[in-house]
């Protein structure tokens, strides 16, 4: 059994999109609430590549500075200006420079290419392509194929047809030994209407030079590029069709699986139920036996077995619920755990602080965290009840036990035990509503008499 | 004429529903609101069965006790171990003891079979099978038919291309006199492959017999069984498709029926209007001619005609609504009698009491209606006007035409048309807010600096 | 060149609607939020007809007062009592008395139909007729043509299977010279099982008179008629899915489409995201380079590049954000002007009012602009903080740079740069929680002692 070579992958990501009419970069817009770009990167790793270098453009420094936050400038390689596919690829021949492998060229515009769909093409002598078989072949260039040996890549508009019936597409990711693809693309020409370095000609040239070439085949959803925003909306349908397909299989209850919508590393365990309408952004962490109820969004958040979200709870980056815990409608939580049996069922804020067990924070309550300039602190001990439309006014301790009078203000802390009274005595005006609502008529009825004058 | 024999149904939810990776019993996960075995259970008492047997596992406690809870405990057969279909139905035949009459063997997991389509299985002499004609027969038993006479059922894996070809296939669903049935399964042999007991054996043994044996067909939909979370999703799919249906053509408007979610029992009459995403839980009863707007979550609550829900608004069980009420966005009403244009329109909490006709409920008011070991009743009357962010810490009563101010704690009851205060007066305290930000700033700064260091 | 003759419009709106089965009169039912009859109306004006007639029946006194509303009196025919198609535009003829150019007769239950595609039909000196090619032809009439000749319109139950074949149906939609139409019109005659005057008849009138017939073909979706709630919901979804594509042509991201709803007269610009679950409301302008959350329910607002809005968040007429605004969650906005970087992230009602560049609006504040007789203003300064719970009670000012406390019911100004208090102080009751406790769970043991009794 041979050993695997090692492995490489050049990331094509300097095109300028600019039919996605957006002021962000293609590769940086999202699927599954990752950017495009990363989902290259991360096949790339996953297939253990030991160099990944990508290509971008010099008309887009925020690629650039996303690829070196990942990956560092050793990433990076540009192409300036740009001159085709096959240019491309060489703009990253100094950056592995010293690699001996295969190389692996893939696209920062195809979002859904896993590891397991590109794996195929490596450890092979010569030239290997993924093909797909396409429904609606249309413009794409046709692999002529005998066996798996490939003998050529038409280009529609160059193909008969007789090739154009050929229903067997070239994806453009391909794979040879770095030696061998780059001495290639030194021989490939411009000699066409546009004068661009095409890659695919790397094809043609090693058959010539005798070298083998061949196509592996992925799925065509998995090699769909993105272009523009209805492709990345097809792209983000078909990213989270995989994604609820998964978790109903994973023993997950969706009476409506397609209106909730996963992030790229959601992740859900079977035997929780989801209503319909929930949105989960990155980082989401539910075990199995939670409930999280409709119209809900999560992002960041950990949430325990037993534990019940919404309808209607956002739950923010650091919150964290406990076994039993209970955020319900009209909640929004932000970096505060929440222990075991804690309970925020009605119209409230918490943020930056901690819930004890079995502590009911009641409905209105506001941690107020913020000053305008720095955040701080709201700590609830286990069992306190903190009254309706309570203010927690953060840096604060309410004791374990201890209670908040409705309607509180709270700006000291709260020993264990103790009732806490922040607000003023009730006096009632015998008859003042019934005056008011003279005077508040008399005066609707002069303003209304106003605007007729 | 002959007169209709009586009727018996045996309701098989024995199965340990593995593929489900839920912990919750397979037959008790629900479709519109309502567990797929109450859904069996309906369609029996609908038909007029005057017995209806459950065979339960002994796996199940929890299958068990939702019976005994709807039917008693004479409802309740156990298979233990289970040994196949045939074995299942012959569990119950004790509890039909003394029973003279037809009996249908129906399912837990078919939770879309309706009495409509059960019902011509009765009042004849032999053995009866409910089939339809499968879009994509695979691994169905199928129907050898002789007009309606049905002269087989063949397992798929026993059956010749030419069989295998045949589109109707067997439900499962299946009746014959009590007395006939019983003597059939009596003869049921279990030399097969798995060593089981299958009811679709009896098919043979009547013929064997001389008895009739004919096939009744319901609609591929109706008779789909559920095995996986992926089928509950598609059955609670297929159910909710009726359910839209159904309520437009009485007569509500929906610009987006695929949005709307139903329940069950969801009562909604014509003239109505239903934005997109509202969800029905179980026990929502609408009046024609009132309006639900978007994100609105209603379970257990009435809308009388001319009132407007929503957006955002959760009505949870007991809420009432009286003609032109109005509850609005970010509003929690539970357990409240809202009479005739009575407002709840901003961010509210009304838990426990009545709001009279005409009342003004402010933006953020809460009743306080739990102190954590006890509920108890907020009355607002006819016409009063409560000011925002106000408390009303039941239990208490504001008089009608009374005014509570903003932002008042009301902890006693106010008389008709007293106007009550329950807060602190304002005092300002001139460029205070300027050295705050001097002090928070530097505050910030010297954090900084410590991060730094 | 030949001049444009002018042009007329009279549309039927005169039908019961009675399918719909509910008490709004059919053609004001709405798709994109806005009226069939509006949109009918709207593709008339476009078409740059100098008159405009809607044909009403006596029926329906609202769709009367709509017309008027929009076009006045001189806008109306009545059709009273209703015999057919060609009865209904006679009803009109008074109505365009003096006009001599081309009349075309559009129905306003017909919502989908552009100017764009009636166009066509003016300028000939015979009868034309929109057509179309029915996906399934059915009871439609069929269209009999060579070339784009029309030889005559075959009602489908008069129909040889021959022509039943015929794919090419009518729409129903008709033009011809206004002396000419109603001169046909005065030929047409009831002798029919119905005993109606049909407009269809003046096809053979105009033939026999030797007056060119043509067709003109427009799409299937954009002819389609509305006579039952379930063909508004397919209007709408047609209308729907064109304002998707539209938007996403127009570089505005979306990463689930079909879960956004736009209105008819929504405007969003390129480079602008919108998360799923958004429904917008008629009225909303939404600049570039702005992001829409999800759950969030806009209608009559306007939102600046680089501002912020949700999830959940309710924009209402008269919100005005500007750039690097933010409107967070479980926040309504009505009638406010946001300034640049003002923020409102939490929990919050702003009606009436402003809130100048910078400022801070802390979770839970209300702006109380309603004293359920007279609505009033709150402006709050830029740069100013409103600490959490606050109400600030209408009409009031809170200074640029001014600080208002947590909690604090601010009823009078607050100065530039002050900090205002309305909250009572603290008072902290040792181990009174406890006792509360102990009192709170005796109450209950009773009260369960009580019941049991």
């Amino acid at each position: 059994m041979t050993q695997t070579p090692p492995r490489a992958a050049i990331i094509l990501a300097a095109g300028q999109g600019t039919r996605m009419k957006s002021p962000l970069p293609k590769v940086l817009h999202p699927v599954g609430g990752r950017a495009m770009l990363d989902h290259a990167i991360d096949a790339a790793e996953a297939l253990g590549c030991e160099r990944v270098v990508v290509v971008v453009g010099e008309h887009s420094p925020e690629v650039r500075a996303h690829v070196v936050n990942r990956l560092g400038e050793a990433a990076i390689a540009v192409q300036d200006p740009p001159l085709g596919t096959g240019h491309a690829v060489r703009a990253a021949e100094q950056a592995l420079a010293g690699f001996e492998g295969d190389v692996v060229v893939t696209y920062g515009d195809v979002p859904l290419l896993k590891a397991a769909d590109i794996a195929p093409v490596f450890g092979a002598s010569g030239v290997t392509v993924i093909g797909f078989e396409a429904r609606d072949p249309g413009a794409y260039g046709r692999l002529i194929l005998e066996g798996d040996i490939l003998t050529a890549i038409t280009e529609a508009k160059e193909a008969s047809p007789e090739v154009l019936a050929v229903t067997a597409c070239n994806s453009g990711v391909m794979a040879a030994p770095a030696a061998l693809l780059f001495s290639l693309l030194a021989q490939v020409r411009n000699d066409n209407a546009k004068g661009e370095y095409y890659l695919t000609d790397v094809v043609e040239l090693a058959r010539k030079a005798g070298h083998p070439t061949r196509a592996v085949f992925a799925d065509e959803d998995a090699v769909m590029g993105v272009n523009a925003q209805a492709e990345l909306a097809q792209a983000e349908a078909l990213f989270q069709k995989v994604q609820r397909e998964t978790f109903l299989a994973a023993g997950v209850t969706m009476s409506a699986p397609d209106t909730v919508h996963f992030a790229w590393d959601t992740q859900v365990g079977g035997g929780t139920v989801i209503e319909p309408y929930v949105v989960f952004g990155p980082g989401a962490v539910i075990e199995g036996g939670a409930r999280i109820r409709s119209f809900s969004h999560i992002e960041g958040a950990r949430v325990a077995a037993g534990a019940e979200v919404g309808p209607y709870a956002r739950l923010r980056p650091g919150a964290d619920l406990g076994r039993g815990a209970k955020v319900g409608n009209f909640v929004e939580v932000k970096n505060v755990l929440m222990a075991e049996g804690a309970k925020a069922n009605h119209l409230a804020y918490l943020g930056d602080g901690s819930v004890g067990a079995g502590a009911n924070i009641g409905a209105g309550t506001i941690f107020c965290n913020y000053d305008g300039f720095n955040k701080a602190q709201t700590e609830v001990g286990a069992g306190a009840f903190v009254g309706s439309n309570s203010s927690l006014v953060a840096p604060v301790t309410v004791g374990a036990g201890a209670l908040v009078a409705s309607g509180s203000v709270i700006t000291e802390d709260v020993p264990a035990d103790a009732l806490a009274f922040g607000r003023a005595r009730q006096t009632n005006k015998p008859q003042a509503a019934a005056d008011f609502r003279e005077k508040a008529k008399a005066k609707k009825e002069a303003a209304k008499a106003a605007k007729l004058k």
